[in-house]
């Protein structure tokens, strides 16, 4: 008989061992120096917030998937269901402290209870990145850089960032006198690489005619090089306007900064959401474009606008760190290190701990991760103990080298020792030969 | 008329401020450096967990203060009030994929409906590091020189850890035979440094007898040396034990390593948990010792008796990372940052955004955080962004410098100009310069 609880977790719900933690704080921790290479800062925000400042006072699609209750003291509160939300509660509370434009990144876990057999989590990381108070192609440029330049820095070398512009789509519904059907129409039109044209066509014939729909499909479908689309772009929504003038600046940046090769003009790109106004964009990996866009964004031209009459127009995207992640394990191109440490301190002696300790931090004050090791085992299980912790140096020091006040060091891997070193000479020795 | 949602937050909750989140996670990268250097590994887990599994069957003191509910399954689900029983279902869930010692350490948030009025706070982060799968004193004492260390890493040099033994207390209580009474009187013994020796004499009178009371009084006060203090314990716990071997053992290595003057051997400090079996410890700032323990904890024999057969003996500590924060700011001890941005580009002509741009590439490429000005605004204002970002340098690039392939960088703080440079001497400059 046994009274245990089960040690069961929540569906949607993960551990991270310590491998996959490493892997995911070694990304996160060069997406945050790259974000702030840009000027761009952190912030943070609660994790409950009351229901009415998350879903507005009506409630939309995703209220059903909101983590939301009463807590103890009667209020009506949820757990945060994206990062935008809060961020833009934030710039309407604290807008007396912050100076515009106002930069800012935020990577934390957000919860939704969707339909796990999607093989979706409900609880998940997002990695948002804005700058707001600012409607210049310049601003617009800088998000689409720092795409560019935080998928490089993480090694991810073959991507496409797919862009376009709402507001010339929209200038192209005006036209056909259909633009109060543009959420409808986005929705579809957003859905291209799923379900293919011949749907998309038979979904746009239920909302407007075959002229229209045939209109719509003719300007999301890209043409031969990017020049070409944005020329058709613009002869579809009427001719030259501030948007295509925009897009066109953009385009300068782009080859002026030499990364034209990353870009791609798709005019199919809308997203789905209707608060975006101005540039679109998603990020798809060359070699796993099926799993979809692991960054996407936009403009929008007004963030707060449930708080506050205050226009604050931005521009922002979203790493999709958990897609992501999956995709560079796809790509087998993920470490599988189960610690970060350098060197074992091996027990030799029971007496020479102390000496064992005094060692230790010597190496960590020279930048080299060393543990000892707590019981005086046999080597064999101590030598097994580095391999479970993918330690690549071990110390050796018995009664003979503690007299002599040498260390010897083993390369456990290429099976190498060297010999009666000085503590300096080990340091030196380790410091060339890290990996 | 307005029908905006006030962007309130829930109380007892924070927003961060730019500033304060980069120095928060300034001192939480620094934390994790430290831990990694040791051999101690990052996990994580998930905010929400069945109930049962953190409370149990039963249900103690913090019951109340969990934030519980029903999710949209009807499952009975709390959020994490700690990271120590998450660890411990951690390690009976994960047990077959995790080697024998464990070292792991976990930095992130935990919610209690804690009554604010005490300037506490319903969301706080925690900082746990462990060892598990041990009992030695070497790994006693390794907690011991990561709390020391990890002190010293974020420059607070002046601590003092406070330490003792629960065992050999347990071993005066059981000569005295009231060991039955441990947990209360454990919980009035916590107190001393709060209500004084005649209060908690009082409250021990309600327990025992008053020579019981006297001698649990006597064995809590230091003696004048440590030295002093251990034999004192050992003579009231009836001799030598494993328990006092264990603690001169520990001793042996503080001195041998040098930390003795950042160490003192004190009695009183039992821990209110009664979990703890065996070294327990806090730590106190010299300079603000009123405000209490800044990293705590002990040994433990049984960490996942919850959910396993299994004995998991462990030693581990928590830094009280807000407490911490607060005492650093109240000590003038923290920076002010409002970005950790380098070097700013201003914008003089509006036709030079895509060499602006081209050049920011640069100088991120040589580890400047540098950004661009993305509206053609007065210098003043330009400037006055500077400021308020608390950015050091300026970059002025107008079409004469342009033309000549150069720059001129403005040191902002002491009102310096170096005109001309190249982008490679601007490098080197601002490399030289950094702050």
């Amino acid at each position: 008989m046994s009274n245990k609880i089960e040690p069961r977790i929540l569906k949607g719900f993960r551990d991270f061992l310590p491998s996959k933690e490493i892997e995911r704080k070694r990304i996160i921790g060069i997406l945050e120096k790259n974000f702030e290479s840009f000027g761009y800062v952190p912030i943070d925000t609660p994790v409950l917030e009351y229901t009415e400042v998350l879903l507005g006072k009506g409630g939309g699609e995703t209220d059903k998937q909101v983590y939301r209750f009463e807590d103890n003291g009667g209020r009506d509160v949820s757990m945060r269901f994206d990062l935008t939300v809060p961020f833009a509660r934030y710039m309407a509370k604290n807008r007396n402290d912050l100076h515009l434009p106002f930069k800012r990144y935020h990577i934390n876990k957000v919860w939704r209870g969707e339909n796990t057999q999607r093989g979706r989590y409900r609880e998940f990381m997002q990695c948002d990145f804005d700058i707001v108070g600012i409607d210049t192609a310049s601003a617009d440029f800088e998000i689409l850089m720092m795409m560019h330049d935080s998928m490089k820095a993480i090694d991810v070398n073959d991507i496409t960032i797919h862009f376009s512009h709402r507001g010339i789509f929209n200038r192209l519904l005006d036209r056909l006198e259909i633009l109060s059907s543009s959420v409808d129409i986005l929705r579809i039109v957003d859905k291209l690489g799923k379900i293919g044209e011949e749907e998309v066509m038979a979904l746009l014939k239920e909302l407007t005619t075959e002229s229209n729909a045939k209109e719509i499909l003719d300007f999301i479908k890209p043409a031969g090089s990017d020049e070409e689309s944005l020329a058709k772009m613009e002869r579809a929504a009427g001719g030259t306007s501030d948007d295509t003038e925009r897009l066109k600046t953009i385009f300068g940046y782009i080859k002026e900064c030499g990364m034209e090769d990353s870009f791609k003009l798709d005019p199919s790109i809308t997203r789905g959401l209707d608060y975006y106004t101005g540039i679109v964009y998603e990020t798809f990996l060359d070699e796993l474009p099926g799993i979809g866009s692991v960054c996407s964004g936009g403009r929008y031209n007004n963030l707060a606008s449930l708080y506050t009459k205050e226009e604050l127009p931005g521009v922002g995207a979203a790493i999709g760190l958990d897609r992501l992640l999956a995709a560079l394990e796809e790509l087998g191109r993920v470490s599988e290190k189960q610690s970060v440490t350098d060197l074992l301190i091996l027990a030799l002696d029971e007496k020479l701990y102390g000496h064992y300790h005094n060692l230790s931090r010597q190496f960590r004050k020279a930048d080299i991760n060393c543990e000892v090791f707590h019981t005086k085992k046999k080597l064999n299980a101590q030598f097994k103990y580095a391999e479970a912790k993918s330690i690549p140096f071990a110390l050796i020091c018995g009664e003979d080298e503690f007299s002599s006040r040498t260390v010897n060091i083993k390369d456990l891997d290429k099976r190498e020792n060297w010999n009666g070193l000085t503590v300096d000479e080990a340091i030196a020795k380790l410091s060339e030969n890290k990996r």
